[in-house]
């Protein structure tokens, strides 16, 4: 183990281990705090690393306690890692207005460019850099990464896959932020973080992406039709035109009666698991 | 539905609904909420209950989030209902030391004799009489029960099985209070709830009833070996030694490396749900 990680805590889950460390990131200028589900093909062997980025207000623990993921991820032989959702530290600035949409809790999984944010709001890179070298220099992980997420987790889980051809053997998400540049969320958070020229927003925004995208990973996205941010915010038939526009293999699938909720994501967890598992094996 | 019961809340869950409600409580005296998760099957008939007894400081929340029972429930066909695990209100009298151990979060599902504990602090009538009345008045489920728990809620379902023989088909507990008699947390519990007099005490200890128990229902106990309260409150080996002299049905599993938290649970609800689907059918 680095010396820089320190344990927060530890469960016996599944035959495996659920762990939580922090360390001091420098991409973020501030301490984090990550999660770990390591499966019990770990004590024998290397196996691949699925990340899982969560949504608005959530932690770490969000998707390690309510998502009921560890019981396949088990049986799979796959190594869950959940990382926070933005810095964190008095240090660190938030929302000027102390909403819960932006700032600590809500760092959008971008990197941002503005002040005062630019110095720590660089989730982007610590998600897709910074935490994964730690991680496979720390725990018996291979490099073959899956990712996904939740709500403005699943934009990031999505456009860190566009984003980085190469890095990322599976994609999947969970009502996601189809485009922040078409919705009130993404339009607060990318506008502190990027500044008020909409023009750069579009390197961000999956619906923009996917256009472009020059590795075509087949992505899966399940959204509940009860879900109440679903007109306002998420926008799902963003994705799904820019999808067909560009011939790019996307698997949306409405589920009906389901809302933004972790019970929506345990009931359909397991399909992601099998579809990462698929690519990752 | 009955007049007096409202609607917190409703998710789409595996096919079928977990849903809170809040009613005014006639034997506890004030208002209560309570969890109801329905599964698929309850759409077209009426499917049995599993009442699970939460631990202390929880609600009707924990196991529904963090349990992961609701996928193995919708596939067996069982309603799961969680009562909290107190009275609650501000007219509720509270632990005078304003510990976690006792009064609200912890009603240790007895039947008060003292005061001023005795017109609020009747969890043991509650769960096995008002709500069960609630609940099979209101919604598509048979007269057939099972009960389970964790900690303070597997001494309350065990103990809920031995005082009701015929009430219960199934029983089941997760790191169960074994003798609430021999254990700092019952000793304070009992003491404020059922006075000084320790001689009543026995008819609310597991390890106690046991040996007078005349429906031996089989009773299936899950217990991590490194659970922080083993030792000092849990004591397994009471049940173990009880259940011996009386020639009593228990199957211990002491699960090694295994705490007190719902990862705990997680890992074994479904061989609990199994155990009681075989009665309940």
């Amino acid at each position: 183990m680095t010396a820089d990680l320190t344990i927060v805590s530890t469960n016996r889950s599944f035959g495996g281990w659920h762990k939580r460390y922090r360390h001091t990131s420098r991409t973020l200028g501030c301490d984090m705090v990550f999660a770990v589900f390591l499966p019990p093909q770990a004590e024998t062997g290397r196996v691949p690393v699925l990340y899982w980025l969560s949504g608005l207000t959530c932690t770490d623990e969000n998707f390690m306690q309510k998502a009921g993921a560890q019981k396949l991820a088990a049986e799979l032989g796959i190594t869950i890692v959940c990382p926070d959702t933005s810095p964190r530290g008095d240090h660190v600035p938030a929302d000027p207005e102390k909403h819960w949409d932006f700032g600590h809790g809500a760092g959008f999984y971008v990197d941002a460019t503005q002040e005062p944010w630019a110095r720590h709001y660089r989730m982007h890179d610590y998600v897709t850099r910074e935490l994964p070298d730690l991680i496979e220099a720390t725990f018996p992980v291979t490099d073959r990464r899956g990712i996904s997420g939740h709500s403005m987790g699943g934009h990031g889980a999505i456009v860190c896959a566009l984003r980085n051809p190469g890095r990322y053997a599976s994609v999947s998400a969970f009502a996601p932020i189809a485009s922040p540049l078409s919705c009130p969320w993404g339009e607060k958070a990318l506008g502190h973080l990027l500044g008020a020229d909409r023009s750069g927003w579009k390197d961000w925004d999956s619906a923009a992406l996917i256009q472009s995208a020059t590795e075509k990973l087949p992505l899966l996205v399940d959204q509940g039709d009860a879900d109440s941010f679903l007109i306002t915010q998420l926008k799902p038939h963003l994705l799904t035109q820019a999808a067909e526009a560009a011939g790019y293999p996307l698997t949306l699938r409405m589920q009906p009666g389901y809302d933004h909720s972790y019970y929506f994501i345990a009931s359909f967890i397991d399909d992601h698991l099998k579809h990462h598992a698929a690519a990752l094996r």
